[in-house]
């Protein structure tokens, strides 16, 4: 009983990842895109590539990954993925967040999910490798689609587009090749 | 090619479920909930209380059908599952938007989800079975958070809150004991 009221206090934990916003906007849609529903997006974006990538990936661990892997926000905020001083400042208290979050959970389960959410940020598998190239693909195809986009509400350049989301090919060549030509036919703001 | 720009469309088409909304409301928030975000908190609660299900279900399964589930909704929106009569009528609507939403796929992998759904919707498997019980339990779980909630805002009375879920016994009875004796201790409107 009392393990079902911890998973229970895990998931109301959940609610406020639908409180944390990211700099993109879900297409049509004036307001800014929350972690919650990106991480839905994220993980059945994985699910439609899954079928063209190498059949040994354990898929399941795949999809497990991209639903945590945005939990950590509850307690750091979305960090802007073109912003690296930011990303390396919050190292520390994203793992932090985690094992608070994580910890809400029955030891093994909890431990279970802070070592696979250790292994996506660190990239320490094919596995991780795959979802860290499918939490890529949703901001690229968003903004592809937007106009005014957060490219240029912020000013990144082509450049930099590219080498954030170059890491897509680990999952997809051809998905790659398709959004890349996407990226170099895009109206960037050159005023910076 | 190609194959890689109709999944492309399906996953820009997936962006239109952010914008569907829900009778609950997130815990803490002033809005309704989407379905999109819903949809996550389905899948990873599920993830959760897999651990203790019976190990010979297929959870990739259940998590593909929790990510997809309410897909359908983009063209029909969401129905208040304790409007029967909606929900009767809006059956062979979603079955005309599953088709036409997993048909921007690629035809295997369209001809798969469709067929996911349909398993999903119809509880014609042991996943299906407790993935429908999985869906159930974020709605209980935030109206059992929030005050006033959608039980008390529409007036639906503590005998149909139980008995529309008590289906969420078919995936764990100490879960389902948990969140009955909340139901129980909840207050209602008595007023119809």
């Amino acid at each position: 009983m009392d393990e079902v009221r911890h998973k229970i206090d895990f998931i109301l934990e959940l609610e406020k990842l639908k409180a944390v916003l990211r700099k993109t906007r879900p297409v049509g849609l004036d307001r800014f895109e929350n972690s919650a529903e990106h991480s839905w997006q994220t993980a059945l974006s994985a699910l439609i590539f899954l079928e063209d990538a190498d059949p040994s990936l354990d898929a399941l661990k795949i999809l497990k990954m991209l639903l945590i892997h945005d939990i950590v926000e509850i307690d750091t905020g979305d960090t802007f993925v073109y912003d690296d001083q930011a990303r390396a400042d919050v190292v520390e208290s994203e793992m932090a967040a985690a094992k608070r979050i994580f910890g809400l959970l029955p030891d093994t389960l909890g431990a279970e999910l802070l070592s696979l959410w250790v292994e996506f940020e660190t990239r320490a598998s094919p596995e991780a490798v795959f979802a860290k190239a499918m939490d890529r693909i949703n901001p690229v195809i968003q903004n592809l689609n937007s106009s005014p986009n957060s490219w240029q509400k912020y000013q990144i350049s082509q450049d930099r587009v590219l080498a954030k989301n170059e890491e897509i090919r680990n999952a997809s060549e051809e998905l790659w090749n398709v959004l890349e030509s996407g990226i170099l036919g895009a109206e960037f703001d050159h005023s910076n």
